[in-house]
């Protein structure tokens, strides 16, 4: 069993909102704390990348692929962009949100430019759009660059979005990235722990972080500084590049068993699937995160078994 | 026929703009859901290159060239700069307006400096004007060049100019073109395809993109993925530079019917001819567009036998 | 006779200003439709060089000499920065004024970097100061540098001065010169061409413009392309460099009757005479420009025989 | 003893907040005009590295480890960023709190880029979440860079938060530092005398500065200058790197009576101990700073024996 | 004796601020019309250069001892920023002030990159204070370094500065300093001119600048230029580097009746001088500048004879 939910309100959260922070927690995360996120930011982040091309099934070529997983999956939330939820969010009223606040593409690579995102949207127009429609909008999310010459410009932004997102009762995740010219080695963990603790100062809710590496490869016990760094901000990791279904399970597992991570964030190796395999494959994630599955239930979740 | 029309309202029209953004769409496409946009924005982005000179008819010399031809020949929009529309709408009350809020001259080339081309005129200033004077300005656009250094600064006037613009029941269309050092080649297909999903990423009710090459050759069936990447947001076309006419409506009739195009937007080819023929022209580009004519149909009224 | 005056209101002047705006239009043109512009903008254009030094009267050292030629010569309207005019117009009230918004000094060449000059004030400040004391404040001005890295910022803060303007009736005059490393020949009539249609495409009133050359000569017919260019926006052009009075009469003769410009922009012509001859040269000028006067009449205002 | 409490309420307090800014002042300094700070802002301005790592106490890797070192030693404030302060407070409601306003990762070398770090909140928020929680939210602090190339955004970011956090009867601290491509030897004494009257010349309460160095060596004498540059406004030193208990004790004791100091801004150097043992050294720095006692005394403090 | 006072209200002065702006200019010049402006914002423009070392009296390592000098000295007025006037002022409630509104420190040189210098304090701020305190702040400065890349900012910001000043009654200084790569000469006395000229544009009602020099002497005759450049507004001098008292009186003395000056702005040659020596030296420029003493009488004053 994943741990009892122990809700720890943030003192920006005014008390008028407290109620519904801890009813957007309690959803986001299934009443056990840990988070599972589908990320469907990446039609601006990646451009067609990640939905056309070898590997990929036809299915994810549409957008509504996205909607159509996040409706039938269990999942904790989907994040997307205001715009792409807007044209889509009224046939799928019941898939929970988190609107991505930030995305750039990636076009321009580090070498050129260090990388900027900038805010796209407001939260105030985020607030507005949930209290108008009344859509299951949970929380914001944003990325920053910390390390790139842009880094002022995006801790600021983060700052005041996690600030005005608890005062409107909404759940923050920050994407920590450090990238630049200035960074040598994004995936060190020492590096990836002080990143989680950025997040931690902001004061997000949770923080997602690329896997750290030793000598090219992920362990998931090297995790375990950047979740002791970031305090009572919960840290989630992303699945990364596209892995066989049973790597990427144990791989989930160990992150929260052995790393302590406080669930996933994960896009391509969930959507560029079929719609059904990609709702089994959502279970099996489930499974892990919200349930303290072991990988062997997990992979039957994805089976179809149970 | 084409084919009959679902308007999607998305979530960021207000219950009170639903009405009129149904109405604008259904004016703007003739009921079609097809887009036939007639390009007026060139005074800018590319001063006098496109008003005079060789194999350009005098008519096209005045500024209130363009007018005519929006109200004399069959269109679904005339986009152009607020200023050039404040000074002549008044005696062409009839013709349906976009209004086009960016623009940058044709002058520094992207070996100098990567493209920027930041708002003009604000969503607020084209709404008051629309609701003091009565014109029929259904909707705005922006031209976001992603790739640039500067596409933060595009990316978020763009998402604001459509969460603005539907607010107030307008509908967008956005020129979406990868362009600055980091682009190797605009004309790449998958990369048009990331493009227009960009513009469904932030919303746009409609993406302009150029036609795709391969090898230097365009090909209609290249469009399909852009057309599938985009989802619920329509795509259209240019028509290029300036091809004879019955190569032109052929293209046009390839992007919509092998391509997924929901219309065009097309400059030059219209108005650099006689005020005459540029009618005929509008009207031939109609018929494919809004009538699922075909190519000799459409010829036939080019030639004014229709 | 200078054509007959028809004013087209532009819509984007208020009905409860279109009266003003139409006796703005009326003053600042006597009735004809076109413009003469004393420029007394130089003290940041050009800081002293204008005012002290080998072939200027002594009378210009003093800046209360451009009120003086202001005042007592016949002149459409008086452009200076309205720091200047907040110092001296309570002397001379009955001067029509045009306030120009932005200055820069000539101390950066283009060789060192593009050329940038920002709103030193608002319009809203133009206003206030018009509706406060009654002063006869008839319209603003802007310089637009197409082609500089930082023409998007001019390039916004001059549709934003139009637009503003027109709501409180002030008509609009913008200097348009085309400057800056990717600017190969500023002088070239297609692009002076360009200029002035980009001043039309952003609905200003007037647009003044440097007299085109080629082979490095001045030939009035090649103004041409920028009067049809600019359409309802009228075209003026600056008398340049000193030159000798019946030279400088006859190519404004030229300009306005084969170029097709509708009225002059003039400086250090004027104001670096005496303030007896700065006065007569004036009313040459306006002779001109506003009765249609020949060249001969226009030379015996000046020696004072009319 | 140390000297009696001499309160100037600085002119841009207003009457209705004397009272407050008074008591705060006494509060965070004990009624002794000292200031006893304990930094806790390294999460950003260090990353992990002061948190994680060999000679680094196991209890410091968990963020809370600065909020109970804060709650069970004996000192003047605690400064940390407003995120980490609204996860944290609601355990720790008595430690008296400064909200440190600006931060920036230690990731960006001078040699690569000057430093910039800029406001992540704004007082107003801080006065808000002190107004609406009853915390005992003191004062702000702010990094300032003079002679980076960004030391104009700084400068006035820096002369606003004094001017608005007085306005609402907050405590500040500047942190002056001189770095940048500009500047030789950041140590330099009479250069740090200018960094504490810059401070002074924008109207700080207390500056911070790094200790000056001759030929290498710290020398408390050096600092003489500093405490007089800045008049009015106290000067207060870090404990820059770890040193060993006697030796930092025997330095702080010098910077207070050689140099003229007034009072102490410590982090590493207490939190980086385990739990007991920071609270201990926080005391036997707050009984020199605070109590004017010897470093004998201290030492006692520290060893437990008083 | 000095001219009699002939007070002309600039038009942007509201007329219920008239009375205010009369009285100010009054006492600033003590109804001579001459500027007797004692500058005290070197603690950021100079850091701890101009306070302490060789030479330098040991008085003006303290800051208060700037406002000993203009609380005992005669004096017109006394500049400094905000902040140090906030700290201090309070105990020196007769000082008449004037705000210098933006500084930098010297740090940067200019072969590093073109000086900038932006505003720390808004003159709402200034205002605020004024009017709740009821302290004689009679005017506000800022510094321009024309030629300077950052002139745009610069110009923008003083223009500003200028209106808002006037509309509450304020009487403004601006410093007119020529600086930048574009700069080959600042002490030109044709380009010192310009700069004068650009104060009298924006409508200032006084301006500092440097005396120039030829061949690299400085000559009072030089000033003229400047002071008839500038119009109705009046130009001041600055002392420069620190010369002794004989020949920095001759000096003064030339500068007004040679060169036209409207008076002095003296910083550094004031107070590096013992408090007692520093105020009879503030008398002796009085007596020059104010009451038309010859140097030899204003000799009698510093010592004490008078």
């Amino acid at each position: 069993m994943a741990p009892a939910l122990d809700i720890r309100v943030p003192l920006d959260v005014p008390p008028e909102e407290e109620e519904r922070y801890r009813e957007n927690y309690h959803k986001i995360t299934h009443g056990t704390g840990r988070l599972m996120l589908i990320a469907g930011d990446q039609k601006i982040e990646h451009l067609n990348d990640d939905f056309f091309g070898e590997g990929i099934h036809p299915d994810d070529a549409n957008p509504e692929h996205l909607f159509q997983i996040a409706s039938r999956g269990r999942i904790g939330v989907f994040a997307a962009q205001l715009g792409l939820l807007a044209r889509y969010a009224r046939d799928y009223p019941d898939v929970p949100y988190l609107v991505k606040l930030n995305s750039k593409t990636n076009l321009i690579k580090t070498s050129q430019s260090d990388p900027v995102s900038s805010e796209l949207y407001h939260v105030r127009q985020v607030v507005d759009l949930r209290d108008r429609t009344g859509l299951s909008i949970l929380g914001v999310g944003y990325t920053v660059y910390i390390g790139s010459e842009y880094e002022p410009l995006m801790l600021y932004q983060a700052s005041q979005i996690v600030n005005m997102a608890h005062k409107h009762g909404l759940i923050t995740v920050l994407w920590m990235y450090p990238r630049g010219a200035a960074v040598k080695d994004e995936r060190n963990s020492h590096l990836v722990a002080g990143a989680a603790g950025v997040a931690a100062a902001i004061g997000s809710d949770f923080a997602k972080v690329n896997p750290p590496k030793i000598d090219g490869v992920i362990d998931a016990a090297l995790l375990s500084e950047a979740a002791a760094a970031a305090g009572r901000t919960g840290v989630v990791c992303s699945g990364g590049t596209r892995a066989d279904v049973p790597e990427f399970l144990q791989q989930l597992h160990d992150q929260i068993h052995i790393g302590g991570m406080m669930g996933n964030a994960t896009g391509r190796n969930v959507h560029q699937r079929s719609l059904d395999e990609a709702v089994r494959f959502c279970n099996a994630i489930s499974a892990i995160t919200l349930d303290d599955a072991s990988v062997d239930e997990a992979l039957k979740v994805y089976g179809g078994e149970k």
